[in-house]
C-alpha cells in the first residue's frame, strides 16, 4: 500500500519494502509475503537461496521457494531478491572466490528465471573490488530487464582541517572512508552500465550535506533504513533526526524508495494503538501486528507532511530528465501548438511590457507624447505576443507607437493577419512577411524587440541575428533585450550520460540538451561564461568568445564524477527589467526555458579538495556557429584521467 | 461519439467521419465541427485552403480559418485536412504544375503548422503521376509525425475471359483498369514511406472478391463510403449490398476509419425520426440534424452488429502484427513467465496425452499389462506439463510407466523437483539435470516425448536434436511427434515490411519473426515445404533440404505485391493424433504458436495472372543451421524487378 497520496507523483517512491532478514525455509516465503502485505507494505527484501548452501556437484540449488509458491506477478511486483551476503569474490581463499562466483551466478540466473525486476548484491567486503566488479559486469551483459542494486553503507568520515596536511602528505593512519568511492570504482568497472544501481544503506549518522548531495545525481534506487537509525520520541514511538528527515524527503523528491531493516527496537504494543483508534473490537481477530509497522508509519507521516508539488513542477513533472534538443527555429518553422505554449508564458511578456514602457518613457518625454510616433520592429513576431506587449505599453504610458511585425514564418503570418484584423490594430502594425536577414526596412526604428534567446542566452543565434537588424535600428535606438550573459556549472547526471550512451554513437554527446535537470547534483555554484550587448555599433564586432572557468567544490563534499555542465542564462530586457533562469536570481513562475546540458563525452573523477577548470569557447565559421567547445581539466597532481576536450553544436 | 463498444475493440474503425464538401468561407468550420461532432460523427475530412486560390506573390494563403479559430486539441483531433482537388502535378500545362507544386506545399506546411494528424491527398489525375509522388516523396521526408493519406477510387474492370487473348496481344481497346495499380506506382515513387497510407473511395460497384482481398495487406487508413454507394430498404433508409456489408466489415476488423461523404439521398425525415423514438417536444429545441445521420446511423448498426472477439482474439489483440523474435530455447533458458504461458495451453497437453496413450496401447497389449513397464523419456521436460501429460495417459490406459525427464535448464529442474515431491511422483519419475545432447541413457527408451517445435515445425532444431536423443531409443521405439510438415504462402504485408525497414539494416531483413499475422493479405492456399520423420535410423539421415514451389494466383486477384511468406507447421504426434497451425488443418483453441513471417529485402510486384515460384533451402554447417534460404522470381518474360534471393536465419 503506497505511503500516501501526493498529487502529480507517481514515482516509486511512494512504495516502502521491508527486508526479510533470516531464511524463509520450507514454504516461509508465502506466509512472510502475506504478513508484510497485510501491514502495508509493499514488498519484500528477501533471500532466495539457503545462505548455508556452498556449490556442490549435481546438488539442486536449495531455493527459498518454487517458482510454483508465489504467482508470477507476485514475484515480480513484491520480491527484491537479496543475493546471499557471504560471498566474497576478491578473498584471498581461491575457494572462496569459486565458490562466491559460481553462487553468485546461480543466484542471479535464478532471479532472473523468476523475473524478478531487481536483486540487491551485497556490498564489496574491502576497498578492492576488481574481480567482484568483473563478474558482475559480465553478468550485466547478459540481462535483459533485471537491474541488480549495489548495497553501499552511506558512510564518509570527515577529514578534520588539521589532519588535511597530513592527508597531502600520504600519512595512511589518517585515511578517511568516503563509500561514494567505494560505488564509483564499481560502476567504472561495470562500465557506467544502465542496469547497475545503488541501494544505500542509512546508519545513525550521516555525512556532511555536501556531501550527501553526490548522491543526487547518482542512480539511487533504494534507501535501505536502519532500525538503528531511529530515535524515539517522548510517547515512545521511533522518529528521525532533523538532518535525516531532510535527506529522506530528498529521496522521496527523487523516486529513490525506502526499505526498512533490522529488529525492532521500539516494542510500541499493539493494545495501545488499537485503544487510539478507537477499535477495540477488532484485537482479536487482527493478525499479529508486523514488528516494524511503527517504522512503517513514521516513513508515511514523513512522506505524507511534505508538501504539495506546485502546479507548475505537477506540469512539467514528465519532462523531469528528459533530453529535448533545442528548437532551432532559425531553421525550422514552429507549429501551432508550439507558439500557444510559449504564449502562455505570462510572466515572460509582462516582464517585456515592463520593459518597453520605460524605454518607450526615455524616448519621449511627457512633452512630446502628442507629437511623436515611436517607430518599433519586432523582428521574430510570431503569431504576435511581442506586438501585443508593444501595443499595451504604448497604452499603458500613453506614447504613439509603430509597429513592424517581421516574420519569416508564412504560418505564423497567416495568424498574425487574423490578430490584427480581430483587434483593429490596422493603423498601427504593419506585418512584414520575410525573414530579417533579407528585409529591407522603409525607415529606421527607435526600439528593436525580440526574443530569440535559448536556455544558454547566445544558442539559438540571438547575437547573429540581432547583429543583422540593428542595420536598420537608429543610432541612438534601443534593444530589448539590452544583453545577456551566460552561466554554467558541473553536475552529476549518471541519468543523463546513461540515456545518451544509450545512442551508441559519438554524435550524441557532441549535442547540447534543454532538459528539466532533477537527477542531477550540482556540484558548485553557477559562474558566468559569455555576454552580449546590442546594439553593438562597434566596428570590430566579433561573437567569437573565449573563457577559462575554476570550480572550487565545497571542501566536505569529497570527491565525485562530473558528467556535465549545466547552462543558463539571464537577459537585462531594459535598464533594472531582467529576465533569466540561473538558479540564483531566475525570474520566478517562468516557464518558457529550462537549462541546457553540456555533456561530456567521458566523464571526469575529481578527487576530494581538486578544483576543476574548463574552457569554453563559441566559434563562428562563415555559414555555422559552434556555441560551445568545452575542455576540462581536473586540476591534480597524479591525474587519473586525462584532461577531455569536444564540440558541442547547440 | 464512437459507432459502439465492442469489448476488446480499441481500434481507430470505432469512429467514423464526415467530409466537407463545400469550402467554409468566414469562420464556417467551428460551425460545421460543432454541428457534425453533436450529431456523433468524430471528425471531418475538411478543405483547409479555399479553391479558387491560386499561388499569387506576396499574397496571404486564404485558409478556412486561422489557427486560433479551434484549440491545438481540436485541429489535431477532429480534422483531416483535405489537400485542394484541383492540383495536378503532371499536366502538360507547365504553369498549372508549378502552381500545383507550390499550393501543395504550402497547405501541407499549413496543416503542419495546425499538427493535424492527416491530411488527404486527391487520386492522381492520370496514370502516370511521376511527378506527383516525386514531390510528395519529398514532402514526407520533411514530415514528422502528419501522415498523408492517398485517396484512391476502389475500382477495377474485370477482363472477361474472352477478352484475355487480346490483353495478351496487346489490344488497348481491352485494357483494364485497376486502381491498385496507380497506389502500387505511387508507393514505390514514395519508397514505401511509412508515413504515406490509403483512404479509398467506396463506390457503389464493388471489384471481386479476391481483387479487394489484396487491401488488407496494404496500409489502408480510411474508407471514404460515398452515399452513392448506399441502396434504399423497404422503410426508405439507406442501406448496402451484401457485398458492401462484407467489405465494411473487413475494415472494421482491420482498423480502417469511415468517412461519410456525398449528398443526402435519403431525406429521411426528421419528424418521422421523432415519432419512432417517441420524443415529440425535443423537436423544437433539437438544432437541425445532420444530411448525413442516417448513413451514420446505419454504419453504427453494422459496427454494432458484429460479433464480439472471441476471448483468445481479445488476449491476443495487443500481438496483431507485432514481430517477434522466436524463442531459442536451445541457445537460452526460458523464464518461469513464459513456461507459465505456455503450460496452460491445454489444447495441446491434451493432444499429447491423447497420443502418448495410444503409443502406449499399441506398445502393451491387454496381457502384458501387469508385467511390462514402459520406459518413457520426455526430452526438454521443461516444468514438467510433459511429464504429467505422460503419467496421466499411463493411468487413463492402466499401463506401467517409467519416465525419465530430461531438462538443460537447471532454474527449471528446481521447479520440476518440487512438482515431482508436491505430487508423489518419486518412483515413476527419474530427473536428469542435463542437455540431452550430452546425456549417457542408462537404458532405452520405449517411447521419446518431446515438444521441440517451432512456428515453422523444424525452425528450433527439433530435427538435430532428436537425431540425436534417438541414440537412447530402442530400434522399435516411437517419437512423439512422429513427424512434422512446414507450409508457406505468399502475402501481402505492408505494415511489417514498414516495421522491419525501420530498423535500416539488412539484418532484419534477415531474420523471420513469429508475428500474429493480422494485417496481411494472403494471396494463394500454403503449400508444403519440409517434412521430417522420427526416429530415422537410416545410415543416411540428412536435415538439408530443398523445395521449389510455384504459387498460382486466383484469376480474378489482378497485380499485387508480395512482402514475404507466411509459415506454419503441421505435425502428426502419432498416428491420427496431430497437432497444428497451418489455416486448413489447424488444432483449434490452441495458442503457444504464431505463425512466421519469412521477410522479402525487396517486395516483388507480381503482374496480373503471372505464377510465382520460390525457392526454399534449409542448410546445415558444422555449427550452424540456417533454416530458410529463399529465391523468389515473378514467373513473367518481360520481368520489371528481378528475382531475389537471400538467406534468412531462424
Amino acid at each position: 500500500m503506497p505511503l500516501g497520496q501526493r498529487a502529480g507523483d507517481k514515482s516509486d517512491s511512494r512504495y516502502c519494502g521491508v527486508e526479510v532478514l533470516d531464511f524463509p525455509a520450507g514454504d516461509g516465503l508465502p506466509a512472510v509475503l502475506t504478513h508484510s502485505l497485510s501491514s502495508a507494505f509493499d514488498f519484500l527484501l528477501a533471500p532466495l537461496v539457503d545462505p548455508e548452501y556452498r556449490p556442490t556437484p549435481g546438488a539442486v540449488l536449495p531455493v527459498a521457494a518454487s517458482d510454483l509458491v508465489l504467482s508470477p506477478s507476485q514475484w515480480s511486483s513484491h520480491i527484491v531478491g537479496k543475493i546471499s551476503e557471504w560471498i566474497d569474490l576478491d578473498s584471498e581463499d581461491e575457494q572462496l572466490r569459486l565458490d562466491s562466483e559460481l553462487t553468485l551466478k546461480q543466484e542471479i540466473a535464478w532471479a532472473t528465471h523468476l523475473s524478478l525486476q531487481a536483486c540487491v548484491i551485497p556490498p564489496p567486503k574491502r576497498s578492492t573490488c576488481a574481480n567482484y566488479a568483473r563478474v558482475v559486469n559480465n553478468i550485466l551483459q547478459g540481462l535483459t530487464n533485471m537491474q541488480l542494486w549495489l548495497r553501499i553503507p552511506l558512510e564518509k568520515s570527515e577529514s578534520m582541517d588539521e589532519d588535511r596536511g597530513k592527508v597531502n602528505n600520504n600519512n595512511p593512519t589518517s585515511e578517511t572512508v568516503d563509500s561514494w568511492e567505494w560505488w564509483n570504482s564499481f560502476r567504472l568497472l561495470c562500465e557506467h552500465s544502465s542496469q547497475l544501481y545503488v541501494a544505500l544503506d542509512i546508519l545513525s549518522s550521516l555525512p556532511s550535506m555536501n556531501s550527501l548531495g553526490r548522491w543526487f545525481g547518482e542512480p539511487v534506487r533504494a534507501a535501505i533504513l536502519q532500525t538503528d537509525a531511529f530515535l524515539t520520541n517522548a510517547r515512545g514511538y521511533p522518529c528521525l533526526s532533523k538532518r535525516h528527515q531532510t535527506l529522506l524527503t530528498g529521496f522521496f523528491n527523487h523516486s529513490v524508495q525506502v526499505i526498512i531493516s533490522g529488529r525492532s527496537n521500539h516494542n510500541v504494543s499493539q493494545v495501545s494503538e488499537g485503544v487510539l483508534s478507537g477499535d477495540e473490537n477488532h484485537t482479536e481477530d487482527t493478525p499479529t501486528r508486523h514488528a516494524l509497522s511503527p517504522y512503517l508509519e513514521y516513513m508515511a507521516y514523513l512522506y505524507q507532511r511534505m508538501d504539495p508539488l506546485p502546479e507548475q513542477e505537477r506540469f512539467e513533472i514528465n519532462y523531469r530528465d528528459f533530453l529535448q534538443s533545442p528548437l532551432q527555429p532559425l531553421m525550422d518553422n514552429l507549429e501551432a501548438q508550439t507558439y500557444e505554449t510559449f504564449e502562455k508564458d505570462t510572466v515572460k511578456y509582462t516582464q517585456y511590457q515592463r520593459a518597453i514602457a520605460k524605454a518607450l518613457v526615455d524616448k519621449v518625454s511627457e512633452d512630446e507624447v502628442s507629437t511623436t510616433r515611436t517607430v518599433l520592429m519586432v523582428v521574430g513576431a510570431g503569431r504576435g505576443p511581442l506586438v501585443r506587449a508593444s501595443l499595451q505599453a504604448a497604452e499603458e504610458t500613453g506614447r504613439k507607437l509603430k509597429v513592424y511585425a517581421v516574420e519569416k514564418n508564412p504560418n505564423a503570418v497567416i495568424t498574425l493577419h487574423s490578430l490584427i484584423k480581430l483587434e483593429g490594430w490596422e493603423s498601427m502594425v504593419t506585418i512584414i512577411s520575410s525573414d530579417m536577414r533579407c528585409w529591407d526596412a522603409p525607415e529606421k526604428a527607435d526600439i528593436l524587440v525580440s526574443e530569440l534567446l535559448g536556455s544558454f542566452g547566445d544558442n539559438e543565434l540571438s547575437p547573429e541575428c540581432l547583429d543583422g537588424a540593428q542595420r536598420f535600428l537608429k543610432p541612438d535606438g534601443i534593444s530589448i533585450p539590452s544583453s545577456y550573459t551566460s552561466f554554467v556549472q558541473p553536475v552529476t547526471a549518471s541519468k543523463l550520460h546513461n540515456d545518451i550512451k544509450a545512442h551508441k554513437d559519438i554524435a550524441h554527446f557532441e549535442t547540447a540538451y534543454v532538459v528539466k535537470l532533477h537527477r542531477v547534483a550540482r556540484l558548485a555554484p553557477p559562474q558566468e561564461v559569455f555576454s552580449f550587448t546590442h546594439p553593438n555599433f562597434s566596428p570590430k564586432v566579433s561573437n567569437q568568445r573565449y573563457t577559462k572557468l575554476q570550480f572550487e567544490l565545497p571542501q566536505d563534499t569529497g570527491s565525485c564524477l562530473v558528467h556535465g555542465f549545466a547552462g543558463y542564462f539571464d537577459a537585462v530586457l531594459y535598464k533594472d527589467v531582467h529576465l533569466g533562469i540561473e538558479p540564483n536570481t531566475c525570474t520566478p513562475n517562468m516557464f518558457s526555458w529550462f537549462p541546457i546540458f553540456f555533456p561530456l563525452r567521458k566523464p571526469i573523477y575529481v578527487p576530494s579538495e581538486s578544483p576543476i577548470e574548463v574552457h569554453f569557447w563559441r566559434c563562428c565559421g562563415a555559414t555555422k556557429v559552434s556555441v560551445v567547445s568545452i575542455a576540462v581539466d581536473p586540476l591534480i597532481n597524479e591525474s587519473c584521467n586525462g584532461p577531455e576536450s569536444h564540440v558541442i553544436s547547440c
